[in-house]
C-alpha cells in the first residue's frame, strides 16, 4: 500500500472532503428530541453505499436504527469493527458564535485559526465523515482497503445507548468476525499533544421525582406557598434526599456504594505515573474553564487517580416550581432531579442501582426513580495489538502520545470487550473540543503544531495500514 | 340611606355589572412580565373617573404605577382607604378549562353552578370591579356615598409590593385622612361560611444562586458531566446549603431564626379556641388538594396555631442544568433556588435577612443572595370598629363568621397599621378559590347556601353604611 500517495491524495481532495463533512453536520440529529434522526441515518447509509460497502441497511431496534454495513473483500485480512454515533447533544439556551447546525467554517476561531464550529463536529459526526473521506482516498489510489471493515453506527449514544445492546446481541455473529473495535475521534489537544485512553467509565443516568400524595403535599397542582405552614413540600423531600446521597466533601453516602471498587492495576499505576510526568494541568483547567480542581489534592498523580478511578454522582439538572421572570409564590406539587453516576472497576450498574433503591426505600421512600439507563465500564490493555497499531500511527506522524489508563467519560465499549470479547480503542489525529457545550469546534487543516480534520483523515490511512500488519490474538 | 333599594338596584343591573367585570378580567395584567400592566392601570383609572372620583391619576413609582383617586364629598363623614391590586399571577404550564384571560362564564363549573373562571377573578380584579359596581348602584340611588373613599390600587402586589411603600410614604398626608384601610375580597368558603382574618404574615422572597468561580466549578458554561470527578458542582453546593437551612422535620436551622417569636396574644388564643370549634379541616384539605396536613399534630387547635403562627421556609422553584426531553449529561455552571419565608410576630424582615446572611457567610459562603424583597407582618384587633362594621355586615346577611386571628398569606397591610397608624380589614361576601392556581374561579350569583359576586356587591353597600355609622378612634 502506497501510504504516501494516499496522503497526497487527501491533500488534493481536502476541500471536497470538507464540504462532505459540512453537509453531514448540517443535518440535525438530536436524539433527545428525535429531530433529523431518520434523515441522518439514511445519509450515513448512503455514504457507505457510495463507498461500495455491502449489506448496507438501517438495523431496526426498539429505538433509533443502527446504520450497518460491511467492506469485507478478503477473509484472510484483519477485520476492524467501526463503531460510532450519528446522534448529537441538544442545543438549548446555549450561546454560539455561529448557527450550531450550519456546519460553519470560522476563519479565525479564538486562537486556533480556521475551525469548523458546529454541534457534532468532534462528537462525533466530524470523525465519521472524515473516516469515510479517508476510505474514499485509499480506494481511489489502491482500489482496495488494507483490512476488512464492519460498520455499526448508532443513533442513541447521547441517550446512553439504550438499544445498542439489542443490536449487538442480534448481530453478534456478524460482529464477532472483527479483531477489534474502533471509534474515530480527534485526540489531539490544543497544542498538538495526543491523548489515548484505555477505557471508559460506566454510567447510570436517572431521574428522581417526588410528587404529592397520600403522605402529604399537593397532589395534582401547585398551591399558594403560604400553605406550607401545614402542607408538606415535595421539593424539600427531594432536596433532603439529594443532600443525604452525597456529603459536602463529595463522598457518596449511599451505603456500600464503594464496596466493589478495586485499586488500579499494575499497568494502570505505571501509566498514571508516566502520565503525571507529561500532563499539563493548566491546559486541562483552561479547556474546562475552571480556576481549580475539586477537593484538596495537589495537582499530581493522586488527583489524576481521583479523576480516572473514582465514582461520581453528578446533578445534571433540577426542576421544580416556577423559575420564570418575576415572582410566583407556590408550593410545587412535584420536583425532579436529573443525575448521572459514573462507574469504575468493578462496579456493576445493576448492583449499584440496587444499592440506590435500597437507600431510597429505607431513607427516602417518597423519592421515586422515574426512569434510568445504565451500562458498565470497559477497560483495554495498552499491550493489545489494536492499541499498539494506533500508537505506531501517532509515532509515524511524529506525535508524542500521552496514555491515559482510563477515561472519565462513558461509552458502551463494554459491548465490545465483554459481550463480543474483542479489544477496543478510539482516537486519531486532529483537535477539537467542547463536546456537549456551546461552540463545539474542530481545527480544519492543522499545521506543524496541531492537527486538524485533514490530519485526522491521514492518520486513518496509516492506522488501517498498521492495523492490517498486526498479529491479532 | 335606603339600603334595600340599593340592593334591589344591584339585582336589576347585575348582568351589566358582570360584563364590566368580564371586560376588566380580559385585560391581562401580569406583573411578573409586565404584560398589559399599563393598559390595566389606565382602565382602572377610567372607571374611577366614570364614578366621579377626583384627583384620579396614575401615581408613578420606581416600578408600575399606583392608581389613585378620591371620593371625598363631606369631611365630616368617615373615610375609608380602599386598597387593592390590579396585577395578577402569571399563567405558565397550567391547565385551565377555559382561556384564563377570557373572563369566561362557565355555566356548570364543578359542583358550583355558574362561575367566572379566570385569572384574577378572586385575586383581585373581580372584587375591585365588584366594589366599583356597588358604588355605582349607591350613587344611582342615593346620589352620594355614606362615607368618603380614597383609592390606592397597586400593580405589583404579586411581586411582593416592592414599590408600594414608596407610594405610601409620598402620599402619607393624603392617606392619613382615612379612618381605616380595606381590601375587597370574596370571603365565603364553598358552603357559604364566611372567614375573617385579623392579620397577615410578613414575607421575604429571595433568589439564591451558586456560580462557578475562583473556588472551583465551571465559570461560564456547562461542561461535560464526566469531569465532575475533578470539577466541583455549583448545584451540589446549593443543594447542601438548602438542606442545611431546614431540617427534614421542617425546623428552620438558621441560627436564632425563631428568636423574636412571641406567643399568640390572649385575644389570639381565645379566637383560636373558638375557631377550632367551627372550622372544617376536611374542607381545607379538599380545597388544597391534599390528603393530610404536614407534621404529626392532630387536626385541632395546635395545628391551627402552627398554620397561623409559624414561620415557614418554602421552595418556590429550583433551576439548574438541563431538564428538557432526553438526556444531556452536563455539570452546570450555576444553580438557583427561589424561596419564600413567611414571618410572624415579632420577626422583622431586616433582622431575619441579617440572620440568613450571617448563616450563609459562615456556612455556605459560595451561596449568593441574588435578590430579595420583603415586608413585615401585620395584625389588627377584632375590637377595632372597622372590623366590627364588617362583622355586622355579615350578620346582616345572616352569615356565620369564622374569625381567624391571623392569615398564613402575606399582604402589605403593615403599611396601614404601622406606617399610617390605622386599622385594616379585608373581606366581603361571595365565594371564589384557587388564587395562584389553575382554574381560579368565583361564583357569579349565589343562592341561599353560598354567595357570589352579586352578593359581594350587596355586602359592600351594607359595609359602607355600617362603617359610616361606626365611631372611630
Amino acid at each position: 500500500m502506497d501510504v504516501a500517495k494516499i496522503l497526497a491524495r487527501i491533500d488534493d481532495q481536502f476541500e471536497t472532503h470538507l464540504i462532505k463533512i459540512q453537509d453531514y453536520l448540517q443535518i440535525k440529529s438530536i436524539s433527545a428530541t428525535g429531530e433529523g434522526i431518520e434523515e441522518t441515518a439514511k445519509a450515513t447509509a448512503n455514504v457507505l453505499n457510495e463507498l461500495g460497502a455491502t449489506d448496507v441497511h438501517l438495523a431496526e431496534t426498539s429505538g433509533y436504527p443502527v446504520v450497518y454495513g460491511e467492506m469485507i473483500t478478503d477473509p484472510s485480512k484483519k477485520t476492524l469493527l467501526f463503531y460510532s454515533m450519528y446522534d448529537v447533544q441538544p442545543v438549548e439556551a446555549e450561546k454560539w458564535v455561529v448557527d450550531p447546525f450550519a456546519g460553519a467554517v470560522v476563519e479565525e476561531f479564538e486562537d486556533l485559526g480556521r475551525c469548523l464550529v458546529s454541534r457534532g463536529v468532534i462528537n462525533t459526526k466530524g470523525p465519521i465523515m472524515g473516516f469515510f473521506n479517508a476510505l474514499k482516498s485509499i480506494i481511489e489510489v489502491e482500489g482496495d482497503l488494507p483490512c476488512n471493515l464492519i460498520f455499526a453506527i448508532e443513533g442513541e449514544e447521547e441517550l446512553g445507548s439504550p438499544h445498542f445492546p439489542e443490536f449487538v446481541e442480534e448481530y453478534a455473529k456478524k460482529l464477532k468476525r472483527a479483531d477489534g473495535a474502533y471509534l474515530p475521534f480527534f485526540a489531539e489537544n490544543k497544542v498538538g499533544k495526543v491523548k489515548m485512553w484505555l477505557g471508559a467509565k460506566g454510567i447510570i443516568y436517572l431521574k428522581l421525582r417526588v410528587r404529592g400524595g397520600d403522605w402529604g403535599g399537593p397532589r395534582t397542582r401547585h398551591i399558594h406557598s403560604s400553605y406550607h405552614s401545614w402542607v408538606d413540600s415535595p421539593v424539600w423531600k427531594l432536596v433532603h434526599c439529594l443532600a443525604d446521597m452525597k456529603a459536602p466533601d463529595g463522598t457518596i453516602k449511599i451505603p456500600d456504594f464503594y464496596r466493589d471498587l478495586i485499586p488500579p492495576s499494575a499497568e494502570d499505576e505505571e501509566l498514571l505515573t508516566k502520565l503525571t510526568e507529561t500532563m499539563d494541568f493548566e491546559e486541562i483547567k483552561n479547556s474546562l474553564d475552571i480556576s481549580r480542581f475539586r477537593g484538596e489534592l495537589p495537582e499530581g498523580k493522586d488527583l489524576l487517580q481521583q479523576h480516572l478511578f473514582s465514582t461520581t454522582l453528578n446533578i445534571d439538572g433540577l426542576d421544580a416550581g416556577y423559575t420564570g421572570p418575576g415572582t410566583k409564590t407556590i408550593l410545587p406539587c412535584e420536583a425532579r432531579a436529573y443525575l448521572d453516576i459514573r462507574l469504575i472497576p468493578n462496579q456493576e450498574p445493576e448492583r449499584q442501582i440496587g444499592l440506590l433503591k435500597e437507600f431510597l426505600k429505607k431513607n427516602h421512600p417518597l423519592v421515586e426513580i422515574e426512569s434510568y439507563d445504565a451500562y458498565p465500564w470497559a477497560k483495554v490493555s495498552v499491550r493489545e495489538p489494536l492499541c499498539q497499531a494506533l500508537l505506531r500511527t501517532y509515532q509515524a506522524f511524529g506525535k508524542k502520545v500521552e496514555i491515559w489508563p482510563h477515561h472519565s467519560g462513558s461509552a458502551p465499549f463494554y459491548l465490545f470487550s465483554r459481550n463480543l470479547g474483542m479489544p477496543f480503542i478510539w482516537g486519531g489525529l486532529g483537535h477539537g473540543n467542547r463536546m456537549h457545550s456551546p461552540n463545539e469546534y474542530a481545527v480544519v487543516a492543522g499545521d506543524n503544531k496541531v492537527g486538524g480534520i485533514r490530519e485526522f483523515e491521514k492518520s486513518i490511512v496509516t492506522f488501517l495500514y498498521e492495523f492490517s500488519q498486526e498479529k491479532m490474538h
